[in-house]
C-alpha cells in the first residue's frame, strides 16, 4: 500500500497511475512532459526513446517504471522484447546502432550524476551521429525517469508482479499516448 | 561551455535557463511543474518549497540549482539567507519547525533513491502534523529537482560562481512566478 491514501483502488491504478490520479495539478505538466520527450517530434523513434527510459529506470531499479516502459519498447521496436531484454543484459553487445549504444551510455551516466556526463562521451555520440537535440533529449530523458523513479517508489506504490499487468496499458500508451483522457487544457 | 550549442549567451542564459530557450517544447511542462509545485497553492510556504529544492539541489552538490532555489528561499523566509544557511549546515539542529525538518529528512530520502523513504520517515512526518498532500509534494519536488539536477549539470550548462549573479532571478521569480514570459497556451 502506498505511503498516502490515493483514493482508488490501487490494483486498478499502480505505479505512477495512482499517483495522477490522486494529483491532476501536477499529473498535467508530467505527462506534458513525457508526450513531448517519448512521443513528440524526434528523429529518435518513439520506440527508441521508450528504450532510454527503460533502461534508466532498469538501472534505477524501480520495477514499475522499468516493466511499462519495457512494454512499451518492445511494442515499437522491431525485435521486440528479445531486443529490449538484450539491452537490459549487456549495452555493449546488443544489436542496436552505435549511436544509440552512444546515447543509452550518456542516459546511465546522467541517471547517476549529471556530472558524469562527459565531454568524452558526447563526443562519441556526435561521431556515431547524434545531433545537439538528440543528446539534449537523451540528457532530459534520462533525468525524467530520474524523477518518475523517485516519485513512483518514494510513495511506494503499487507494482503488479504478473508480467501480463503490464500489458494492459500498451495499447493506450502506444496508440493515444501520455495525455489521452486527460484534459489538455485543464 | 555547455555540451551543446544552445544558441544564445551562456553567460546571459546561466544554468537551466539556456536549456529553456534551447527548447520550449520541454520548457513549458518543466515550468509549469516548477510552478504548480513550488508556487502553487500548498499549505506549504512558497519558502518552504524552495528550501526543499534548495537542500535536495545542494546534496547532489548542483551549484546552479543550490545557488538559485537558496536564494529564491532566502528571500521569501523571515529568516532568510541565515536560515537556508543554518539548513545546509546542519539539519538536525537548524531553527526551522518539527514538520519541516521531517518534510526535509523524506526530500533527501528520495533523493538518494526513492526506496529511501521508509514507512517510519513517513509516520514522523504525519507525527509532526504532515499531511497527505504535504508528504506527496515533498517526494515530489525532491523528485523534481532529481531531474533539475542531472538535467543542468549533465549538459554542462554554465554555472555563475559570483553568488550576486543569482541574486538577479530573484525578484522576477518572487513576484511572477516560473511561467513569467512564457506563453502559457503556447
Amino acid at each position: 500500500m502506498a505511503h498516502i491514501d490515493l483514493g482508488v483502488d490501487e490494483s486498478m491504478f499502480p505505479g505512477i497511475q495512482g499517483l495522477l490520479q490522486y494529483r491532476p495539478e501536477t499529473a498535467r505538466p508530467l505527462m506534458m512532459l513525457a508526450e513531448v520527450l517519448l512521443r513528440g517530434p524526434s528523429t529518435l523513434s518513439p520506440g527508441e526513446r521508450e528504450l532510454i527510459a527503460a533502461y534508466v529506470s532498469e538501472l534505477n531499479e524501480c520495477a514499475y517504471c522499468a516493466a511499462s516502459h519495457a512494454a512499451f519498447a518492445a511494442a515499437q521496436l522491431e525485435r521486440g522484447v528479445s531486443l529490449v531484454d538484450e539491452v537490459r543484459a549487456d549495452l555493449e553487445t546488443a544489436p542496436i546502432t552505435a549511436k544509440l549504444r552512444a546515447l543509452l551510455r550518456i542516459a546511465a551516466a546522467a541517471r547517476d550524476d549529471g556530472r558524469n556526463v562527459t565531454a568524452w562521451l558526447v563526443a562519441d555520440a556526435r561521431a556515431e551521429g547524434a545531433s545537439d537535440l538528440e543528446i539534449h533529449d537523451t540528457v532530459l530523458i534520462a533525468a525524467a525517469f530520474s524523477m518518475f523513479n523517485r516519485y513512483v517508489d518514494g510513495l511506494a506504490t503499487f507494482t503488479p508482479d504478473s508480467p501480463e499487468a503490464y500489458l494492459h496499458g500498451v495499447h493506450r500508451i502506444v496508440r493515444d499516448g501520455y495525455l489521452a483522457g486527460r484534459n489538455r487544457e485543464g
